[in-house]
């Protein structure tokens, strides 16, 4: 187990979305983000107390979390002198980066010197099967997206908590770094072998109670040409009994890739849909997930309104105006 | 790249079959396949010169390839006295066998000893980058099937042997274990991290000259719940300007999942054309290449027309019947 509580490491994030892994520590474990550490030119801030190492050591922390994840998850030679001096200063540090902190021998020394412990958590810990195709029993939903880093792991957690305040039976099931820090559990799905990507995701949401509800995280989009195989990975080895279509309007291209716009959220759903219905012919779209945080309250409602005219199911912002019509359309199933 | 001309193992095989891997080499690279090797016992000939390892030293060979796969995918001990005599001649060894020749220390010892190479095809040797979704420049075809196992790397290599035929410039581009010793190299995608399985393939697939086609290897199927994440890598990493469709008419279920039916060629059509224009708007389909080995040619040749007559587009057994419909509609493209 981690020890918390953390530090959450934003390092040099060149915006605010680089740092998804903080900030989700901090919504949902908020009693596990105690303070935050930000480099020289840092453009993220989770509003919570900028603390140095002596400082963050003095108030009890335990662990330095990075929390920040730039593109191809290596670790940048400017946080190599803080992270060094954290283990000398005694922190365990928590990553989810590609480039493990067990592959850097100076992060190691420093580890074995200090008597710390370097938790890699996007390490796959099991050697997962192929996937196998056969029903299983209990319900899924699955959170698919118009784009990556666009709310799918948000509308799964906002499930889980009105789920959970209505007494049914439910569990997020993490598929992502940020994820598993926050949960403690779940399959690092980008980092597994593309042969056993769908096997994974079974492996993670076996059979269970006839009413429980397994709320699988979503990864990357199908229209997304860096990570649509992991997508249909996650529809395919999740079986899912719903999915829920995740947008956010004012993004005006495919995250990493400027010369790719957005597609609509009829054309996931449609998509999404058909191919799911090969694992699960039953499965349905239950509604959309509408991330408005660049919206104003007014302009947020309209935008649900319209969409909900338009595509005729139920919508919402979650994080922003609760889960409870997606809920309510869960439990219908 | 593995170096040629090839010494081709046979070592102990138990029948023709077991020696597929030969038999690929021999049948699309025949300038690669300068010699075979069989130990006391073999029952599989390609028709190659026997050589020594003396002999196909002399004679200019530079690695010897295991072509032949045993049960379980092992390391005889019976062969490992000639591997590590090879080695010591001074020959590199490539294999695609699941038990890696890096992970015997007597194969290790001796090609370090000799400063020798041990190629295994099944693990990638490369860091493949993230996929940019950048146009590239040059044409490329990517074989698709209803199912996995179904011959869309004989497509390929049809087409490939074709296109060459009439002085088009193509490369066969490998994807799977096979079709890496084959031809030298490629990308074992099924073995590569999730988050790079895209990348591996714009890496496959770079720019070339505008009149160039790289004709990719497909694998598994976008409707086989396994491996379709894979599949969809392909489509988006591929970029491919032109797909063909692989089938096999006589098979009742998919591959390794009996409860699931093969869908439809239509179906894999519009899917698979529907998401690989989110890369590349301009895609199309070529035609269908339908694998009748285990049809009667007037069988064969019934179902190939009622293909076209009903889908509309070229279809053929390339491996039986010749490539030529489909480099027809591609070299229009």
């Amino acid at each position: 187990m981690i020890q918390t509580p953390y530090l959450l490491f934003l390092g040099d994030a060149p915006d605010a979305l680089a740092a998804k892994v903080a900030q989700g520590i901090k919504d949902w474990r908020p009693d596990f983000a105690a303070a935050q550490f930000r480099m020289e030119g840092c453009k993220a801030d989770m509003g919570l107390t900028d603390m140095s190492l002596a400082e963050a050591k003095a108030a009890g922390i335990k662990t330095l979390v990075i929390g920040v994840a730039n593109r191809g998850g290596v670790i940048s030679p400017a946080w190599k002198k803080i992270l060094v001096e954290a283990l000398e200063q005694g922190f365990d540090i928590a990553s989810g980066l590609h480039n493990l902190l067990r592959d850097e021998p100076d992060l190691v020394a420093a580890a074995k010197a200090n008597g710390r412990t370097l938790h890699d958590v996007r390490v796959p810990s099991v050697q997962y099967p192929i996937a196998n195709g056969k029903k299983r029993i209990g319900k899924r939903m699955l959170a698919v997206g118009t784009d990556c880093s666009i709310g799918k792991m948000y509308t799964a957690l906002c499930v889980e908590k009105e789920m959970r305040a209505r007494g049914m039976a439910a569990d997020f099931r993490a598929t992502g770094q940020t994820g598993i820090l926050i949960t403690g559990g779940g399959v690092p799905l980008d980092a597994v072998i593309a042969d056993f990507m769908a096997g994974s995701i079974e492996y993670l949401t076996p059979d269970n109670d006839a009413d429980h509800w397994d709320l699988i995280e979503g990864q990357g989009s199908l229209y997304h040409v860096s990570y649509s195989g992991v997508t249909l990975a996650l529809i395919h080895g999740g079986q899912p009994d719903a999915l829920i279509v995740c947008h956010e309007p004012t993004r005006d291209h495919m995250r990493g890739l400027p010369e790719y716009k957005l597609p609509t959220i009829a054309a996931v759903r449609d998509t999404a849909l058909a191919l799911a219905r090969v694992a699960n012919p039953d499965c349905v779209v239950a509604g959309y997930s509408i991330n408005t945080q660049h919206m104003n309250e007014e302009d947020a409602k309209a935008y649900i309104a319209k969409v909900e005219a338009e595509l005729g199911l139920p919508a919402t912002d979650p994080y922003r105006f609760g889960a409870g019509k997606l809920v309510d359309a869960l439990a219908g199933l």
